[in-house]
């Protein structure tokens, strides 16, 4: 048909699920649906295709352009496969302002393409969870956001020794500079630049920038005593902040419901510099081997200012990659051997008994709701019981000749190697239909 | 930031899927799911991005060019984004040959895009539902194929007078034609190359045609009642083909297991004439307003030739696409009101009670399973309890200043209007938890 025969191989930093994999992400997604529905979030989605100018508009025309998967239609249109959800989330919201309930408790699991280099955590084709409540601008929003990611590792059976989150306030974070450095709000600004940079320089530098800004070796020394701080010792350097506020009530209700384990303030916690506005935290990896943020977020404003004329909806929320949060299961062992606990029964056949004798049979066990299927073909017993266990079905139903002349069948359990004799009319009461 | 305000549309032919549709599509797609899964069928998935020569290989380069979005990546590669299933699940099945264990039952439901003018069931980006069986070579797979279409319609409550599978096959049409027409191979190639066009061409010109071939004015009338036949009838002109037992053998089995009043023999059913080889089927709506074939399917041959040399595995399948399933339900008033018949708790605040108190009574409701949230902000009761009835919550639960001194809570279903009085101890227990 083809002179050169076509690569068996999926697309560089993509996956194939077979049914084994695809159990996993089943698993995987359905616990974080699960979790997050139980406290009342909406799920929603998008078009996997987007106008260009909606990252462009976000990032810059460069960086969207080289970092994602765009061309141009038929139409002359500038498309994206989306890299990200928020430009998407924030042209919904932006539509339909008027009609929608705020606030708003949305999640969305979307596919998503990044043209870059593949390494481990980072493929070019992945999905990522993404949380947000839109339109509450108080710290209860943050909590909400914080308590629902904390809620997702622990319904995979991960504890405080495995994850902590890292918990930081943009406008604490000015306020308390503010306060040690004695700068004006672009003196600040300043210093907040150099204090973002502090781990891609050397120290020397670090110190050496500080100094450029006035700030003197004591200054120098007590932004440094912040890392060491928990959260009322860091507040107590400006208690009028509403930053420090919004962090001690914060950790104050993560105490109340128990979660405080899981949460530790953290002054090296900043991220986007421009982005974020309020509570920002990252989400980190206990594991010695893997000791780093998996994933985080926090408070922004201005979400639909790119759409709509002097309008503004604020945000809080993150977004957690499926490849990151597997990575972690797998370090942790938090992923089970098998999902199929259910029963999955495999109606075996032999020749001297009427195909239609099986098909009754299996068609009687699915309309009471029990996983089966009639062995398609016509080999050897032993191959159709090697099909069965390959296909992790739990129990395999015999009915030769004799069974059905007795009117019985035959059930072997596959993991006890038990066998039973069942009359044919109580089969499905047997497997507890 | 941006002087031109951004559009809030979608990219034409796509759609944003909002809480309320996002409802629809889970609801639906999880019936699919959970109708498959008893039958035993595991589901996969694959990429988005496939190399363009899959596409182009299989339905040449003009075809494959113009009706998907392909575009090539920095590395030089032609890629194309996903315009249907099949190449992508032949890749996968080519890659495993040797650890798969035959036959496989599989589908997917992946999304995926056509470049095309859009219409009423026609959209750029869609989900199709993949069904197929792979590696199995008799009626049976064919068989478990149609039944597995049937209790999906049927999960969502059609019934024969909705909707009819057409069904036909290949290799009786091929040798009912040589019978009627006394024609050899490629002869009966050339008439059936006629009869595929039949509705694309006058009744005058198709007879000139098959006249042209040599056929007889009665020749052409015995091909005429083919149409108006039952399976019985039809398959009596050739009784010996392959295919006309294969017929009898699937409607024999069909009626065993009360299937059959979903099902017809219609000769017209025809499908690619290039690409099925032996049972062919098309579902229609019967619906007066949109009597059309939804979705169709049937046996090809050799999957994985275009990767792997001198292999062979054969297939039999179907595809759904999603907009077409939604037309369908709409149309016979399948789509129930709501989806969420579970209990939805919307905590209702009011200032004089601790904030902390709301937030104990939240998670308690959570960490018993119950589907809650507490309201965030501080707005006046009666504009909570709006938020409520929008967000589809079926209780709220009222703790003023009283209650909390009481030790009780009030909870208010919102579709009885009842209001009942409860220990706040025993919160969970009244809903059932």
């Amino acid at each position: 048909m083809c002179a050169q025969l076509l690569s068996t191989q999926p697309y560089k930093g993509t996956r194939d699920f077979y049914p084994d994999e695809m159990r996993l992400r089943n698993w995987f997604f359905g616990k974080i649906r699960h979790t997050l529905e139980t406290s009342a979030f909406d799920e929603y989605n998008g078009p996997m295709l987007e106008s260009l100018e909606l990252y462009a508009a976000k990032s810059g025309e460069e960086i969207a352009t080289k970092q994602t998967y765009n061309f141009v239609d038929h139409g002359n249109r500038m498309l994206a496969i989306r890299p990200e959800m928020t430009p998407t989330v924030a042209r919904m919201v932006a539509g339909k302002m008027n009609d929608l309930s705020f606030p708003l408790r949305w999640f969305s699991i979307p596919n998503m393409y990044r043209y870059e280099a593949t390494q481990r955590g980072r493929l070019r084709e992945f999905w990522q969870l993404n949380v947000d409540i839109f339109g509450c601008d108080t710290y209860e929003a943050d909590l909400e956001v914080i308590i629902s990611a904390i809620r997702i590792l622990k319904a995979f059976g991960a504890d405080e020794s495995m994850f902590t989150v890292r918990i930081n306030n943009r406008r604490f974070f000015n306020d308390v500079i503010a306060a040690i450095a004695g700068t004006d709000a672009e003196g600040s600004r300043l210093v907040s630049k150099v204090i973002d940079r502090k781990n891609k320089v050397t120290r020397e530098a670090y110190e050496k920038d500080l100094t450029a800004l006035g700030l003197s070796a004591e200054q120098i020394a007590r932004i440094d005593s912040l890392y060491e701080m928990g959260v009322e010792d860091a507040t107590a350097i400006c208690p009028d902040s509403v930053g420090a506020c919004e962090l001690r009530s914060l950790f104050a209700a993560l105490r109340q419901i128990g979660l405080d384990r899981y949460c530790v303030f953290d002054f090296g916690i900043i991220r986007g510099l421009d982005y974020y506005t309020g509570t920002v935290f990252e989400v980190f990896d206990n594991a010695p081997e893997n000791n780093r943020a998996m994933f985080g977020g926090g408070r922004y404003d201005n979400l639909v200012g790119l759409f709509v004329k002097n309008a503004k909806v604020s945000g809080v929320g993150y977004g957690m990659g499926d490849v990151t949060l597997e990575n972690f299961l797998v370090t942790h062992k938090l992923i089970p051997d098998t999902f199929d606990t259910d029963v999955k029964v495999l109606v075996t056949r032999f020749d001297d008994v009427p195909y239609e004798k099986y098909l009754t049979l299996t068609d009687s066990l699915r309309e009471a709701g029990i996983t089966s299927s009639l062995y398609l073909g016509s080999k050897k017993f032993g191959k159709q019981i090697d099909y069965a266990v390959k296909g992790q079905y739990t129990h395999v139903v015999i009915m030769g000749g004799s069974e059905l002349e007795a009117g019985v069948v035959k059930v072997k359990n596959l993991e006890t190697r038990e066998e039973s004799t069942v009359s044919a009319t109580k089969l499905t009461a047997f497997f507890g239909a």
